[in-house]
C-alpha cells in the first residue's frame, strides 16, 4: 500500500522535475510556454528555472517569436551541462562511454575480460571507470551499468552472472563507495530497452520491448514509461524458454530454449557444423579452421550468397518470430526493437520474424505490431545505462 | 509527457482516499494509528475521517486497546455502505450480482443468451441490470462489466466481442446515459485477475497473473497494482498463440493456438470423438449422445477412473504448462491463479503444467514461480467487475 503523503516539498521536487522535463522534451521553449505546457503559474516556472540555470542545467539559447509584444527568451537544456558514464559489462569486453544529457557518447574505453572473473573481473570494472572518471570534462552526474545476468537493480545486487562468476554481488554499494557518485546498476537488456526508449527513434509510445539478440537472447520491457524488472529481476528471460522439442542442451541446463537455436553464438555453432559437413560452403574459404569461424564469417559467408547460410539466418529469424508471438500474447505491446548482433543481418532477419509473428500470434494484435531494427547499434547499453542514470537522477526518461 | 502539477485540490482528494484505503486494509483502525500509517496529521486524518462518516463509507465499531489514556475509538469501512453491481457477459449466460464493498455477492441473477447477439444481447445486458438495479437495497456506487472480446477499457467499447457481433459498441456511454451511473467496462480475464488481486486469498504481491481457462483460454495481468491493458487491449491473449505445430485449425483462423488443445471446449470435443474411437470409455454410460457430452460429463468420466479423459486433461495441462513458461519468460511474475471451468480438474490439472513451467522456462525463476487455484470460482468475473468499479470510484485496490 502507498502510504505516502504529498507534501510541499514534493510538490515543489515534482514541479522542478516537470520543468526541466518540459524543456528537455521541447529542446526550445520560452517560460510561457513552459507554464501554458505545465498549467504551473508563471512565478513557480520562473523561479525554478533560475535554480536550474544556477545548476547549469538550463541556459538562455536566443529569441523566439514575437507574440505581439518583446520577443521571448528561450530556454534549453545544456546538454553538455552534466556527463554521464555508461558502462556495458558485455561477455568478452567491458565497454563504457561518456555520455552526454543527450544520450550522445562523446568517448568510448574497453577492456579485454576473456577469461576474467570473479574478483578480477571485478578490477577491470574498476580500472575501466577509473579511466573513464579521469576522462571526464564535465561535472559527473553518476554511473549507469548494465550487466548480464540477475540483476536486482533496486538494491543494485548482481544476484547471479553465470560467466562473470558472481553472486549476490553488492556492485552499487562497491562502485558508490569508491566513486562517491550517485550509481545505478541493471541486466544489460533491461538497461538496452530503457536506452531504446529514451534516446532511438522510434515513435512516440508508452510501451516497448526491445529484444537483444547477441551470444544470449534476451528482451527489456519498458510498460508505461518505465523499466519493468519482474518478481525476481528476470523479466524478459525469453532466451531460456523452450521453442524447440527433443531439442539440445542449454548452458543453463534445460533443452531447446531459443538461445540454442537463435543466438549468435547459436548460429556461428551451426556454421561450423555446416563446413564440417558441406565442403562448398562459402565459409571454407573465409576461415582457416572451424574454431576460427565466428560471426563475422558467417556474415561475410551470407554476403556472398552461400545458401545454406541464408537458410540459418532465416531459421533463426523464424525462432525469434515464435518468441515474439509470445511476447505480443502476453503484453500486446505494439513496438519491438531487435538489437545486438544479429542485426546486422537486416532483412533476411526481420523479414521471417514478422511472417512467424502473423501467423503465430492473435491476428488483430500482432497486424498492429511493428517490429524494427535499433538505430542505437553496439552502445545501446552503455546508451542505456546513461538513461538509467538520467531517469533516477533527473527525472529525464 | 506528464504534464499534471500538483495543486492542493489533487492532495486533498489523494489524502482522503489514502485514509480510506488505510481504513479498508487494516479493517479496524484508530485515527491515531491511521496518522501513523500514512503519515498525516492527526488534524488531516480527522478532517477527512469526519467527512468519510458523513458519507457513510466509514463508521465507529467500539473501542481499541488503551495505550495509557482513553482508549481509542475504531474505525472501520462499513461494507454495505454502497452496493455495486458487477455483470459476466459470460457465452451462453450473462450473469451478474450485487456486490458489497469487500466483493461478497449478496444477490445473483442471470438470463440466457444462447444464439442472441448484436442489438438483442444487448436488450439482455439492459434486462439483467434492470433486474439487478431494481434489487439493491444501499446506494449504488455504479456498474462493472466483464466482456468477452477485445475491450477498450478506457473508452469503454467493445472493440471487438466476436460469439456477441458486436464492433466498437459504446457500451459504457450506452449504460452511462440508461442508468445514470458511473460504468466501468474491461474484458472479462483481465477483470477477473483484478477480482483476484482485490478480493482473492493470495500472498501480498503487486503483480498477478489470472489464467481463466473455459470455452477459451486468456490471461488477466495486474502489475504494479494497476490492470496492464496492453496498447491493443489484447494484454493475455495467451489463447490465441501457436502451441502446436500442424495442429488443428481454430476459430480465429489460424492453427494450433492453445485454445484448440487446452480449452474446455477442446477437452468436450476430444472426449466426443473418444466415445466415437473406445466403446469401453466411461463416457458411454454418461452421455445419450455423442453430441449430449459437455464438461459436465468429463467430469464424471474422469472422475469415475477413465484413464483416457485422464490423459486429456493431462495433455491440456501440459499444453497449458508451455503458456506458463512464456509467461514466466516474458514477466516473472511470482503468483499465478488459474481459474474457470478447467479448476474443477484441480491437481489432475495443476500438476503437469507446474511440471511443463519448471522444465520450459528458466530454472531460478520457474522455482520461484507458485501456480494454485482461484478460489472465487465462479463469480470471479462478477467480483472483478466490482473490484473495476471499486478501484476505480473509491481507489480501494
Amino acid at each position: 500500500m502507498k502510504t505516502q503523503k504529498a507534501t510541499r516539498k514534493q510538490t515543489k521536487f515534482h514541479n522542478q522535475r516537470l520543468i526541466l522535463k518540459t524543456i528537455y522534451i521541447y529542446d526550445r521553449i520560452s517560460r510561457a510556454d513552459v507554464a501554458r505546457a505545465t498549467h504551473l503559474t508563471r512565478p513557480t516556472v520562473s523561479g525554478a528555472v533560475a535554480e536550474l540555470i544556477e545548476e547549469g542545467l538550463v541556459e538562455e539559447v536566443g529569441q523566439g517569436q514575437s507574440e505581439g509584444g518583446k520577443p521571448p527568451i528561450l530556454l534549453s537544456v545544456a546538454d553538455d551541462a552534466r556527463h554521464l558514464i555508461g558502462i556495458d559489462l558485455a561477455e568478452g569486453e567491458f565497454r563504457g562511454g561518456i555520455v552526454d544529457l543527450r544520450g550522445r557518447v562523446v568517448a568510448h574505453a574497453s577492456l579485454p575480460v576473456e577469461d576474467l572473473n570473479g574478483s578480477l573481473a571485478l578490477e577491470q570494472v574498476y580500472a575501466l571507470l577509473d579511466t573513464l572518471v579521469a576522462a571526464t570534462s564535465r561535472p559527473l552526474l553518476g554511473i549507469g551499468i548494465g550487466a548480464p545476468g540477475l540483476i536486482d537493480a533496486r538494491h543494485g545486487l548482481v544476484r547471479y552472472a553465470v560467466n562473470l562468476d558472481w553472486q549476490n554481488l553488492a556492485l552499487r554499494d562497491l562502485l558508490t563507495t569508491r566513486y562517491a557518485l550517485p550509481v545505478y546498476v541493471a541486466n544489460d537488456c533491461h538497461v538496452a530497452a530503457l536506452g531504446e526508449y529514451t534516446f532511438g527513434l522510434h515513435p512516440i509510445t508508452s510501451n516497448l520491448i526491445v529484444i537483444k539478440v547477441g551470444r544470449g537472447i534476451a528482451a527489456g520491457i519498458v510498460l508505461n514509461g518505465h523499466l519493468y524488472y519482474g518478481d525476481g529481476s528476470g523479466a524478459g528471460e525469453i532466451g531460456h524458454v523452450r521453442v524447440v522439442e527433443e531439442g539440445i542442451q542449454c548452458q543453463c541446463g534445460h533443452i531447446g530454449c531459443l538461445e540454442t537455436v537463435a543466438s549468435a553464438r547459436a548460429i556461428v555453432k551451426q556454421a561450423q557444423l555446416l563446413v564440417q559437413e558441406d565442403t562448398h560452403s562459402a565459409l571454407h574459404s573465409l576461415a582457416a579452421t572451424v574454431d576460427a569461424i565466428n560471426l563475422n564469417t558467417v556474415y561475410h559467408a551470407w554476403q556472398a550468397g552461400d545458401a545454406a547460410v541464408q537458410a540459418l539466418v532465416e531459421t533463426a529469424g523464424r525462432h525469434l518470430g515464435r518468441a515474439v508471438a509470445n511476447l505480443i500474447g502476453a503484453l500486446n505491446i505494439h513496438q519491438i526493437v531487435l538489437a545486438g548482433d544479429l542485426t546486422c543481418f537486416g532483412d533476411a532477419l526481420l523479414i521471417p520474424i514478422r511472417e512467424e509473428m502473423q501467423l503465430r500470434a492473435m491476428e488483430p494484435l500482432a497486424a498492429k505490431t511493428q517490429i524494427n531494427l535499433s538505430q542505437l547499434a553496439g552502445d545501446i547499453v552503455i546508451q542505456g545505462a546513461a538513461a538509467l542514470l538520467l531517469a533516477n537522477e533527473l527525472g529525464l526518461v
